[in-house]
């Protein structure tokens, strides 16, 4: 008799999608899907993927998940989050986007976004966007070091890309500023693995050429990343004439913005001059269906620019825009909307859509051993329950996720192998002083 | 010391929306919800609206529930929906519209659609539908008996079109079978209020002049609807330029098609002759947004429709194609698209798509006392449990719920003030047997 290997945590769904192919590999007849296969998982990564039977007699475990009913798959990756703007969820809705900042966001957070206000709002967007699946998140928002402290003591991950405007806010005075405290954050978090900060200029329109070349000189020297949005308007491309006598892209792409490790934001806009500019380079585009249709920014043509090589990710955008943080949502969005997009039904389909929710986000933030349910890589993965009648019958669990399943039936959630939220019940962070606070927080606003 | 009235039911929600106001009226700054106030029930319909303390006076009530934490507003109108295709839930996706049609889903239809398919499929679908709001539907399948019969089993209501094509099916051999078999059906059931039928000829490019003629003078005899599919695709509007040498919106209009109660469904590809050609008339449009993006249909201008005076619902088109059933998606969808259409964040605004999605429907229906909560009005609508953290904070409950909300988060389901559906689980159906008779389906379907 063999003495079976103890381990910490060992799942058995009845399907097990490791998104470890690529879409053209899907495509081509790459396995989406396993069937009644175990996940195995020691110190926080997975160690093995096998048939149930096999595990049974290989391995051991403390805890063990029968998950007959599931689709395990890797957690999602909100490639694009305002996070503390998630007090603002319905502030002011149904405006043009020029309105909507100037008459409404932008006096609000002039007035009220402080530490306190970034520490409740980051922990309200945290606990909405566990209980929906995403398993980390690229975020732009002020005051970031205080979101990178609410991560870190609830052991979470995150991309966070500190903004970057030429004018004052409450957390900085000037470009200089922003990249000064941006670059002390990066020093103090980078080290580890879980939470990481890069450089978020706001936009071609708030950031000057000199502040875009300072902030590509640090983002090589730090080896990190550059988020920005970009071509989120018509508005924004015909400023770009006027100011610059070229297009956004190719004013950036001039700069070397794209030869760094970007990540652009939105794309909406875009011609075929654009992606040729982004073509090849180190540009991630993280796609963000639902605020494009909300503002009426305009459509990103999200296949064309994943058939011109791009990685593509999804992202919410902030709740005060959007108005919610549901990836599982916005995914589907993405998908429906990219086919009416293309004007063809086969673009973007359901295998591509995960794949642009996972291992696309982590590939857009250089987290090579994130987004897949492979040995070695980092255990951050959710159990979908399809067995409730909204995705009955199954006839392909991958289409039913992204077609028509309900974020509430996302059972389990685990980051580095520790189950943080359970039947859409947050365990690492305290919901009840999170609603306390948000409704002080709305009392204030309400004014 | 005054008698107190005794009466069924009394709701105390935190928000009511009564959407008796139209859009434009909501717009020029007619109440949208009022607060604190108390929804009485007598006898299947509303009988008072008015605020809590003076209703705690007045009435006493058999079963009276606080729902301090809920919008209490209509139930929700699914214009459009195929209910026994939700067997054929993902069971091909990803595929252009012919060939979707023509490779996967009318064989499997020819092969299996049969009484027992029908019954079986709608059930699962009505549950589907139950659990996120919808209290009324149309429906448009063969075998619409059926679907009647599992409706006045269950005390539901539903608005049902019986299909009308030229071409054989398992439940007809020619139009005239068609025809007949629905003036059937209208006879039987339309007396009653809960269950009417009207005629579904198919669509434009599968009916012919002839039968569209008698269809009009079927539906005006009998004083119903006529409900079709309508300028779905680019196709049928090139189609019909080659076969009638006009568009179909023109070519039905010529027919005297609007100028009886008719819906037209999809509406995407229309142009101002179009528009003009409906304007004015008895004609109703169904708004499907995700089903047109999924196909790559086309987008429907919806918003320009509603300024020529039309009035729109929204429907989710059946689960073989959308792939749920989900109506608090839908209509966020349909507010979120509109806007992007239209080019103007202000299009469709939240109270207008809640409007869309519940007296749109009624009104598109000619249920006259359906869609809104006010005395003499059908007890039909839902709670709304706004205390998720997904919803919080509430400025607006009205935004709230069409920007942020999950219908699992609908808590209470009324339909002539019996409770129909409490926090998911549905109580007029029996769902384990749903469940055990879809499995078979499935095994049979995948065969």
């Amino acid at each position: 008799m063999t003495t079976k290997q103890s381990v910490d945590l060992i799942l058995y769904p009845r399907w097990l999608a490791p998104m470890s192919a690529t879409p053209a590999e899907a495509k081509a007849g790459a396995v989406a899907f396993l069937e009644n296969h175990a996940c195995v998982i020691h110190q926080g990564k997975t160690l093995d993927v096998l048939p149930q039977d096999e595990c049974r007699q290989k391995y051991s475990a403390q805890f063990e998940y029968n998950l007959s009913k599931h689709l395990l798959m890797p957690g999602l990756f909100n490639g694009h989050a305002h996070s503390a703007m998630a007090l603002l969820r319905g502030f002011a809705d149904d405006y043009p986007l020029m309105t909507w900042l100037q008459e409404h966001i932008w006096p609000a957070e002039g007035k009220h976004v402080s530490e306190s206000f970034v520490k409740t709002g980051s922990e309200l967007a945290i606990c909405e966007m566990l209980a929906s699946g995403i398993t980390c998140f690229n975020d732009m928002y002020f005051f970031p070091g205080t979101l990178g402290e609410v991560l870190r003591d609830a052991g979470l991950k995150g991309s966070i890309s500190g903004p970057i405007l030429e004018f004052p806010t409450p957390w900085a005075q000037n470009a200089d500023e922003y990249l000064a405290k941006n670059t002390d954050l990066i020093q103090e978090f980078n080290k580890g693995g879980d939470i990481q900060f890069g450089y978020g200029p706001h936009a071609p329109y708030t950031v000057s050429n000199a502040t875009f070349e300072k902030i590509i000189d640090q983002a090589q020297a730090n080896n990190t990343w550059i988020h920005t949005h970009l071509h989120e308007t018509a508005f924004e491309v015909q400023q770009s004439m006027t100011d610059f006598g070229m297009r956004p892209v190719a004013r950036l792409a001039k700069l070397g913005l794209f030869d760094v490790h970007s990540q652009a934001v939105h794309m909406t806009q875009i011609n075929d001059e654009d992606i040729e500019n982004l073509a090849g380079k180190k540009c991630h585009i993280i796609h963000c269906p639902e605020s494009n249709l909300k503002l009426a920014s305009g459509f990103s043509p999200i296949q064309k620019l994943y058939n011109a090589g791009l990685n593509i990710n999804i992202g919410t955008d902030g709740a005060a825009s959007n108005n919610d943080l549901d990836m599982v949502s916005e995914t589907r969005t993405a998908a429906l909307l990219a086919k009416a997009v293309a004007e063809d039904a086969e673009a973007f389909p359901a295998y591509q859509a995960m794949y642009s929710a996972t291992r696309g986000g982590a590939l857009a933030y250089g987290r090579d051993k994130m987004g897949s349910i492979e040995a070695g890589f980092e255990a951050d993965m959710i159990a979908v329950n399809l067995d409730d009648l909204n995705t009955q019958p199954v006839f392909d669990p991958i289409a039913q996720f992204v077609y028509a399943s309900n974020n509430r039936q996302i059972s389990h959630v685990w980051v580095n192998g520790k189950l943080v939220c359970e039947h859409g019940q947050v365990r690492v962070i305290d919901t009840d002083k999170v609603r306390h606070d948000v409704e002080q927080w709305r009392q204030k606003l309400k004014g």
